[in-house]
């Protein structure tokens, strides 16, 4: 055990992250010895926080010079201060301009990088304008900047791995991972139990599969909405009830959203709500649920628990958690540490795996390769199990 | 909507849990006009917070006359003041000593209640003392209560109805409660997931076989230690792996005791475990785990998270959460509002039924009357589901 | 393994039951070297089929003298054969006469046996006119024979042990074996699946909510009809829909009673079912369906598949399995072996606790004794994890 | 009702078959009113059994002329009677030699049909020596048929539709169908039950996970077996134990085997299951288990059950059910009805679908069109819980 930090301080925290990121700490401890970003420098724009400064560790321990900045409005100081502390050059703090964070965004493309690690497709946007300057590929971890890539939004001015496309990632962060905190953070905000409840899971992709999931087994009485037959099917094959948005809001006590688009959960149906309800978001972005509208229509409001609101509708009132923001981050921790592990344990290898490979490969978003995938695998199963297939 | 609270407050906290408190709501409406209390005084002890005042303002609602106090150690100021302002006579603060905790509760046998709504049946072990003074009945919420009155270490001296119990506790508060809780705090605590992990659940009552399911449903591989032949057995046909505590030990990465029992998770079953194991306790008291001795013999410790502390063991790394005491009340919100509804609304209708039946009873302990587990969970049919069988 | 006997016989099936029941097989051996029975006759009144083949022959190898004969109707004349070919006094065959049964039992309790295995109180009622001639005490295997005994029907004349009390019988038997043989059997005579069906099960008692769980895990939306407010509202915090029964009916794919009264569902109830509906019965008796009722309300009438019936109702047709009878012994082969392990290792061990214990004990029916609880239970667990508490 | 057929003839079983196949019900009734085939020939080659001809039926309620042949060895003649009957030219018997056999599928594909309804690419095989012959389009059933299509065993000389790719076979055949029916067919080849066993399933394919599925919710404690760490990590998040074939294979009670590879069961592996042991295969072919080794290693064999035999091992005896071949055929009824269903829409409607698509489309093998898809999936829903999302 190192010397002890500050209770409660987020380098407390960071030790504890860093103790629970099994695969990082095995990939770190040979990159230690194997040295793949000897003499390479890597250039990083993602969120500042305990997680990702235990990636960031990792990618130096494998000899990388690391310049790193935040995603716009997620830093947070002590972790920047921490990861200069360790060396990495690391700029950016919690409050910024967006002139600020674009500057920031600059410096570590202009540091020249060999490869990038980027989030939403930040720093690729910035390529174009200044020039690729001897970038030879990198990664992204969003389907959100895949999409930017892959759409022709964002030029894709080298070879870039997509980690959000692996398999991995579905089962273990979209379906366990989402649907286990939205289960666990609903309850911290509300103290209350989904067991007896109707309970609605709108969209049922990964993310919606494993929320029905979870909060079935919690006891609650689940129906599915989802616009797409085949899923809505598949949802009833396995003993949900399915029905339409408008149907299903006028009994729901606890209602989810996991589209992907915006408004869905519109404020008729919110508005139709029995008096109690609760409704949360799972989706990436805070739109899915029309809170405006919701607003407009509500007779009175007002704001409830740690982090929602409340709403005056003609069968009572409704509970909008988080502001119809991603509710377990905003009232839970995020993701479980070892769906993180997992994300940042392609992140690093996909990096190596760059080294070697991007010289052969055309300048395109492509998936994880599936050896990465299954060394990932192979990794996390040695550690849950001691084991190899 | 009544008039806004300080956000974050106890004020605000107690109008979100009268919210979700539909079946004291509902008594409490009965009551305003049937007022089964009138011109009585109930005498309380109880934990001073925003459950328990909606419980006890459901008891005024009723015409009763309310003196009460908290338990030791657990009473919230602003409860307190809440409550006064209701016109409850509520004694008690957060920081007591023994002897003005003794004073309080005498206080409350002094006011010559016609009811008494104990807890741990602290109000009756004073009754020898200090005289019965026309006490008619009540009611007594723990087990650990009903063991001193059965047993014999305080003399029942009017009839008693112990709520916990009820089949509905059992079932709603023991298995569901307790073991989803578990899960939200563990996860609360250490942002991590079962899933894939080794869980060891020690103690297979009703508590035990809630916790083992819920931690299994979320992906954990559990197995189960119980002394118990047929309750070993019983987990072992569900599926369970069953083994004993220092076979099972050796390798879980989190262990939860449930059992009731003092020491059962020896010093030496700690410090075997592997590293990063995590360790917590459902059970009433916070003695389950042998902290003392893992003190002892671990060659290190430190506090991490925001109640835990972690051990230097052999293999590495061992934490406990929450000092060994209940993980749901210390790093958790305590059971969902809904279960301690059904426990309250007993309450609420025992005391109410002790008026009219209170003369033909014996000075025992006794079940909660079938006819009030019925009506409780008519009341609940009909709130979840609108629905009477 | 012994010498092969024809394929499709009963001896073949004895032959894999004796290879299946490893309670019986390892208490037989014990048996063997302790002789427990030495000396003594066991009078048996039990279905004679290949499980209680392999009972009698435990019993034998405990030094018992075994007099034996079937239930009504039930006997099958090739087990007679192979336990008269053991050295068993078995007397009975499939197609006899009142008289001739009554006059077996006679058979029975004239050889004036020490100790008695009977089922539904058969060879007890037979005692007080035929005198008790010197039995120690006995067993009952059925709940049946127990209300019998213990209402006065039948005089209780000497000790008797309820083997259906056990709680492992509950767990085991009733929810484990009665609902997955009740899903294997449907699943057998239909070829259809629950999955996406609406399933209502009626009665929530040991054996519904075991169906529930094993129609729900095979993707059924399952709703619970019981008119005991305290099971319904135990049914709704596990997430069942809970309804009336005519209201349930009117939606029903599947329904399947397991109420242990008769008439429940009415020809009323019938009658307003869907196009299609599957009806069967997992009660002991085959009453609980009212056929009588809908055979006379219903337009035209036709027997399917190989044990069923189909009815032309107001919405289509529905089909009634096997008669009302129960499901599972009729299109099925019964409950599982393990599980009548289970209750004839309890049936075995109460007879040898009864040779030592008799004289201290009343002339009443009471539950198995702890004791042999625990035995079967440790038992059981060796056998399937070779473990011991 | 129509006329009563014979009981527990194939007749009576096509009458409960159509009554429980409400997807090609309600094709037939519209192809009724639209006759998208009328004036065209549809050459048949598939199982000629109760399923199919329904199947036939539709296409012929439709305006097809059809003219059918069953696979090699799976014709029922009582089926070929009833197809005569009703118009259908069907040739064939259950007892054919191969030129038999042949010739009936050169007469099929000799009467110059519009259209094929294709099992494992049988009549596509003769397209090349006997000529195309007009043939515009045509539907693949199975996945190795794609496979000799796409791989180039066999030329591919009109479009294709092949069924056994889409997402609704894969969900409710693959998964829920296999994987239900292997549970019941085992449980009633051999009257036992998971609960409380170590069950082992090898292969983590769809079939697999619903037969793990399954397996674990009928209490057995499942390992699962796969090569592809992706595959087994995804089994480990999920609570199953994970190992290999030969250390699992030693404590495995049941094992089941879903690989789609020949001899993957090794006569070592089998030689070192415990007493008791219970084999199955659930993959198409009866290769996946080495009998021929088992049978050169096993000291003794015997015939036992109905289609099952038992060898000697080591630790005692080893049953291997149905010979290795798919036990939910052998010992079952095949997949639900409900899930043939489906399959058999989808071949209805892409027959349709070709008629009007064919001349757009290249000579190739291609997924079921996402518009039938979604048109079976609403179908359904609208069949099992009348609802369109």
């Amino acid at each position: 055990m190192p010397s002890t930090p500050e209770p409660g301080s987020v380098a407390e925290r960071i030790v504890w992250t860093r103790s629970r990121m099994g695969l990082l700490a095995g990939i770190a401890e040979e990159f230690s010895r194997t040295r793949p970003f000897a003499g390479l420098r890597i250039g990083v724009c993602i969120h500042l926080e305990p997680k990702t400064v235990v990636l960031l560790e990792t990618l130096r321990a494998g000899g990388a010079e690391v310049v790193a900045t935040g995603n716009f409005g997620t830093t947070l100081d002590e972790a920047v201060a921490v990861l200069r502390e360790e060396g990495i050059d690391a700029v950016g703090s919690a409050n910024l301009s967006p002139d600020e964070h674009l500057a920031n965004k600059a410096y570590v493309v202009g540091s020249e990088p060999d490869l990038v690690l980027d989030n939403g497709a930040e720093l690729a946007s910035l390529i174009e304008p200044l020039g690729r300057r001897g970038i030879r590929g990198g990664t992204e971890e969003t389907t959100t900047g895949a999409l930017r890539l892959r759409g022709g939004e964002v030029a894709c001015l080298y070879p870039m791995i997509v980690i959000n496309d692996s398999p991995l990632k579905l089962i273990f962060e979209n379906e366990i991972g989402v649907g286990q905190t939205m289960l666990e953070s609903l309850m911290r905000e509300t103290n209350t139990t989904p067991a007896g409840k109707s309970v609605v899971v709108v969209g049922y992709g990964w993310c919606g599969r494993g929320i029905a999931k979870f909060f079935r087994d919690f006891g609650g009485l689940v129906t599915v909405v989802d616009t797409d037959p085949v899923r809505a099917l598949d949802a009833a094959v396995r003993g949900y009830e399915v029905r339409t948005l408008l149907d299903a809001a006028t009994t729901a006590d606890m209602l989810i959203t996991v589209t992907g688009h915006p408004g869905v959960i519109t404020a008729e149906a919110l508005f139709r709500m029995p008096d109690g309800a609760i409704v949360a978001n799972a989706g990436h972005f805070g739109t899915e649920i029309d809170i405006d509208g919701l607003e407009a229509v509500a007779s009175e409001a007002q704001d409830v628990l740690t982090e929602s609101r409340s709403y005056r509708v003609p069968n009572g009132t409704v509970t909008v958690l988080a502001g119809g923001n991603m509710l377990n981050l905003l009232c839970g921790s995020g993701n479980p540490l070892e769906t993180m592990d997992v994300g940042f344990a392609m992140q690093a290898l996909s990096l190596a795996w760059m080294v070697t490979h991007a010289g052969g490969l055309d300048n395109v978003a492509i998936p994880v390769p599936t050896e990465i995938n299954n060394d990932v695998a192979l990794r996390l199963l040695k550690i849950l199990r001691g084991y190899t297939p």
